[in-house]
């Protein structure tokens, strides 16, 4: 008896740690990635709100910039297996296919990448009509990925 | 009774939306500062392991680019009078001076800037030691700030 509490308790200790850092690694990875896209999506907005209103080229540099670093940033690494459920700031929506379909996510995230840095390039430009174009199809290339792999509840 | 009643119900018609509006934007502006600093969290983390450890120059230079960019996004529209309180993804823990004090946020921020810039530029040169070095200017930037405009708790 005394043996296998000492035993159980060893276990505890070994593993306790490791558990404890693999859920708060989990914790971490999904809070990283719903940042990227949440600061992705208030730059978004300020260009939208741009290219609708009065037009401030230098906004819509930095807004541009922001997104095209945080897309080529390596955001993949964030999608470890065992990150399909669980929560970060909030419960992750992420479907499981994301981790399986490697071939449609690889697909989806150039897409997303060529979008990303054309659309930095065309607002250095400065052209309010052709970020305008380019705006949507950024806004394509996000929603290309969102409807193949992440839930809408 | 039933004029005053009227009116209160009028007033609630027309103030309500817009207290929604206000505590909805209040809660974005704060949710999208904390997706910054906290994607550039994880970027800091990913240089860090990369002098400690295995020196990928590749990735260095994705995860300063993405601080850089977020750096120079002009964050500090974020800091909008109303939200010195209130919960984005979590309770903001700014502190109330950061929306008086304006000189001294002038000063941190640009330092923070400028440190950024620089992580940007010695990244790119590849130098692991170099890096090393800077990583450490760059997080001296981050903690100025946060003494003197973060708590705590």
């Amino acid at each position: 008896m005394k043996k296998s509490i000492t035993l159980v308790l060893l276990a505890a200790l070994i593993a306790g740690p490791a558990l404890a850092h693999e859920a708060s690694n989990t914790e971490s990875l999904i809070k990283y990635r719903q940042s990227g896209y949440a600061f992705m999506a208030w730059n978004m907005g300020r260009i939208k709100a741009n290219v609708e209103g009065q037009y401030n080229k230098e906004e819509v540099i930095k807004a541009a910039n922001a997104i095209q670093a945080i897309a080529n940033s390596g955001m993949g690494a964030l999608y470890q297996q065992g990150t399909d459920k669980g929560k970060g700031w909030e419960e992750t929506r992420v479907k499981p296919e994301l981790f399986t379909d490697k071939e449609t996510v690889g697909k989806v995230a150039t897409t997303f990448n060529t979008e990303a840095n054309e659309m930095a390039k065309v607002a250095a430009a400065g052209d309010a009509a052709a970020v305008k174009v380019q705006l949507g199809k950024l806004g394509e290339s996000c929603k290309g990925c969102h409807e193949k792999f992440k839930r809408k509840d």
